[in-house]
C-alpha cells in the first residue's frame, strides 16, 4: 500500500495509480489516520505526520520526502536503518525558486534595498554610491544542484563565483573553481559575498563560526539560504553589529520561527526573510513529477532518484 | 580649447591630452569659471555648469554629455541648433549598473522584499506563497542598449521578455518579440511586469497613462528605471492603492527629489529607490573611456559615438 501524507490533485493521483496499478493508494488527512494507515504501508510519499507515525509502520520499504534537507527525518535514522527503509529526498525540485530567492537577497544587499526601504518609511531621499554584484566575488559553501544554479545566475549577471565542496583537494567544474577542505579558507579574504548553501548534518553544525567570519573583509556580505544552524547566527549578528561585515541576508535560522524577541530583527544591515526561499505552495505541488517518476522506478525495480546517504546525511 | 565640466583623475586627463595633443584643456571648477572659459571652448565634456554657461559660448562645436538622457540639455535645443553644436550622450555607459538595479527591483517585487522588510521591522514571521520572475512575462517599453541588457538578465533567470519600440510594425531581435506602435497594447493583458525604460521627450510624456495601466492585470507590477514623467506617477499610485495593480518599484519620478509630503512614500506596495539605478560615482568616472574614444574620433574627423538626434530627443 502507498500512503500519501498530503492531499493530491486528481491528475497527480491518477498518474501515481498508473505507475503502480496493483497498489492501493491511501491518503492520511490527520495524524490519527496516518498512524492507523502506516501499519500496512510499503511506501510513504510526503513528510507530514511521517515522523510521528513511523513507530507504527510494519512493512515500510521506502519513504519519499518532499523536502530537500532530511535532517528532521534523520532524527529517526536508527529506526529507519533497523527497518531497512530507503529514504529519498526532493533534491532539485525547488532549485529554481531557491536560486532566484538567493539572487534576490544578494542583489538586495548590493543595491541596499533593505536600507532604502527604511529610508522610504522615513520619507528620506538620500542618494548613495551603491555596489554591484557585477564584478564582485561570491564564494558558495556547498556544491549541490542548488549551488550550481545559484552560480549560473551570478555568472550571468557578471559576478565571479567560486565554491567549496566536501572533498580534500581542489577541482574545477563548469569553469568554476571548487575548493576542497585544505584550501578553501584562503578564499575568504577575497570574498564580497559568502553564500551558505550547506545541508544540516552533525558535521556542518556552526560550520560558519567566528573563526570563519573573522577572515572575511569588512565589505563582505553573508547569505544563508541552506539550513539554520550551519551558520552561527549569534556570531554573525555580533560581526555585523561590530562593523566587521557589511551586512547579511538570512532566510533560515537556528531557531524558527525567529522569536519576536530575537535581536536579529533589529539589526538594520541584516535582511530577514521568513524561510520563503522555498515558499508555500499547493495544491499543485512542485514535487509531483519527482514522486511520479520515482514511484515508476520503484515499481520497475530500478534505482531511485535522490537516495539519501545515511552516513552523509544528504 | 576643450573644457571639462568635472575634475578628471590624472591618467584620464593624460589620455585626453594624448588624443588631442594640440588642444588646450581647461577645467571649470565653478559656474563663474565655466562662464569665463566656455567662450573659447570648441568642445565641452560633461554636464555640470553647461546649461548655465552655454549662452556665453562662441566657438562651441561639440558637447559630450555624461548622462544618457539629454532632456535637460535639450531645453536649450534651439540655441544648440542655431550654433550647429553636435550633442553626444553617454548611452551604454551605465547599462551594467542600471540593468542590475532593474533586475533587483523586479526580484524585490516578485519575492516581496519590500513587504518582508516591513514585517521584519514589526518582528513578524509570516510565511507566504511568493511568485517567481522565472516563468513570468515582462514587457519592456523602449528598446535601447539598456533595455537589451535588462532583457538578457531576465532571460537568463528564466523570465519571458517582449519589448516595445518606436516603430510602426513588429519585428524580432535576439529571439525577443519587439512590438511596434500598432500592436503593443495587446500585450498588456498578458504582462506580469511592465518595465518603463523610455527616454524623456515631448512624445513620451505620460506615455504610461491610466488607459495603459488599466489594461494590465491585477497581478502586474510596474517598474520605472528610465526617466520620470514618462510614467504618470499619480495614476500609478491610484491604481496600486485601488488594488488594480500588485505593486511597483520606482527609481525615477516626475518630481525629484520626491518631496517628503508626497503620498507615494507611504504606499507599502510601492518600493522607492532615490534615482540610484545609476548611483553616485567618482573620482574615477564610468564615462572616461567613452569621452577618450569620442575625443580621438573628433580629432580624426570620424563619426562620433552616441550622437543625439535633435528631432527624436535621444
Amino acid at each position: 500500500m502507498i500512503l500519501l501524507m498530503y492531499d493530491p490533485v486528481q491528475a497527480h493521483l491518477q498518474r501515481l495509480q498508473q505507475a503502480a496499478p496493483d497498489q492501493e493508494i491511501a491518503i492520511a488527512h490527520s495524524l490519527a489516520e496516518a498512524r492507523a494507515l502506516i501499519e500496512n504501508a510499503e511506501i510513504v510519499l510526503g513528510n507530514r505526520y511521517f515522523i510521528q507515525s513511523l513507530p507504527f509502520a510494519r512493512k515500510l520499504r521506502w519513504m519519499q520526502s518532499n523536502s530537500v534537507g532530511v535532517d528532521i527525518i534523520l532524527t529517526e535514522k536508527q529506526l529507519l536503518l533497523e527497518r531497512g527503509v530507503t529514504l529519498t529526498c526532493a533534491r532539485g525540485v525547488y532549485d529554481a525558486e531557491l536560486a532566484e530567492h538567493t539572487l534576490t537577497l544578494l542583489l538586495a544587499l548590493f543595491r541596499n534595498i533593505h536600507l532604502l526601504r527604511d529610508e522610504q518609511v522615513a520619507h528620506s531621499w538620500q542618494r548613495h554610491r551603491l555596489r554591484t554584484l557585477h564584478g564582485s566575488r561570491c564564494l558558495i559553501l556547498g556544491w549541490g544542484s542548488l549551488a550550481q544554479e545559484i552560480a549560473r545566475l551570478i555568472t550571468a549577471i557578471g559576478g565571479h563565483v567560486a565554491a567549496v565542496r566536501n572533498q580534500p583537494g581542489n577541482s574545477e567544474e563548469q569553469g568554476i573553481s571548487i575548493f576542497g577542505q585544505q584550501n578553501w579558507q584562503m578564499q575568504l579574504a577575497y570574498t564580497d559575498a559568502l553564500i551558505v548553501c550547506l545541508p544540516k548534518t552533525p558535521g556542518t553544525h556552526h560550520f560558519v563560526n567566528p573563526a570563519i567570519l573573522n577572515q572575511l573583509p569588512e565589505r563582505a556580505f553573508v547569505i544563508n539560504i541552506g539550513r539554520g544552524g550551519t551558520l552561527d547566527d549569534q556570531a554573525l549578528l555580533e560581526s555585523v553589529q561590530a562593523g566587521k561585515l557589511a551586512g547579511a541576508a538570512l532566510d533560515v535560522f537556528e531557531e524558527e520561527p525567529l522569536p519576536a524577541s530575537h535581536p536579529m530583527w533589529t539589526e538594520p544591515r541584516i535582511l530577514i526573510t521568513p524561510h520563503v526561499g522555498r515558499s508555500l505552495e499547493g495544491p499543485e505541488f512542485k514535487w509531483q513529477p519527482l514522486f511520479e517518476e520515482n514511484l515508476a522506478r520503484y515499481m520497475r525495480g530500478e534505482t531511485l532518484l535522490n537516495v539519501v546517504n545515511y552516513e552523509k546525511g544528504y
